[in-house]
């Protein structure tokens, strides 16, 4: 698993709709709206499920609607395939919903 | 309902182990550490039941083994009984487990 970088990294980014780059590190991040708590743990519950089933978690938060997740693969220090991935399963799950 | 202040707020506090005032703001604040990030998140599932049921939310980040946790009311922008609560519902949840 290497670091994505240069074409291949905006080129995956630009596929997973309101994910942008994190400052001052390399990772990626995206902020979800839901109606309510019981929505947001919902969600959460469902990524979680998908994180424990690919081994590889997010780094996340949650105050009341909302849920704040940030991707990086530690091992490398940077993000990998495995962040996109996850990226595109959180997605699948979240449906449209975003903040 | 009020914000918890000088001795009654002390008295609550120490009555909760291992948490503490967050710097700043008026609100309480503990990490968990488990073994792993399905201990972590079952934990985080029963706090989230717990806090529905109470209709009172955490605002808690996760990263893998470890759950931060910080209690405020935003109704009255501090630490109130319900914070305590909470607090107290979260300590059996988590047994003797602490980072």
């Amino acid at each position: 698993m290497t670091k994505l970088t240069g074409k291949e990294r905006s080129e995956a980014l630009a596929s997973l709709a309101g994910w942008s780059e994190v400052e001052g590190r390399d990772a990626i991040r995206k902020e979800f709206k839901f109606r309510n708590f019981s929505e947001a743990f919902g969600f959460m519950a469902r990524v979680a499920l998908a994180a424990e089933k690919m081994d590889h978690h997010p780094e996340w938060s949650n105050v009341y609607d909302r849920v704040d997740i940030v991707l990086s693969s530690h091992d490398i220090g940077g993000v990998s395939e495995r962040d996109i991935k996850l990226a595109a399963k959180i997605e699948k799950l979240a449906g449209a919903k975003s903040a």
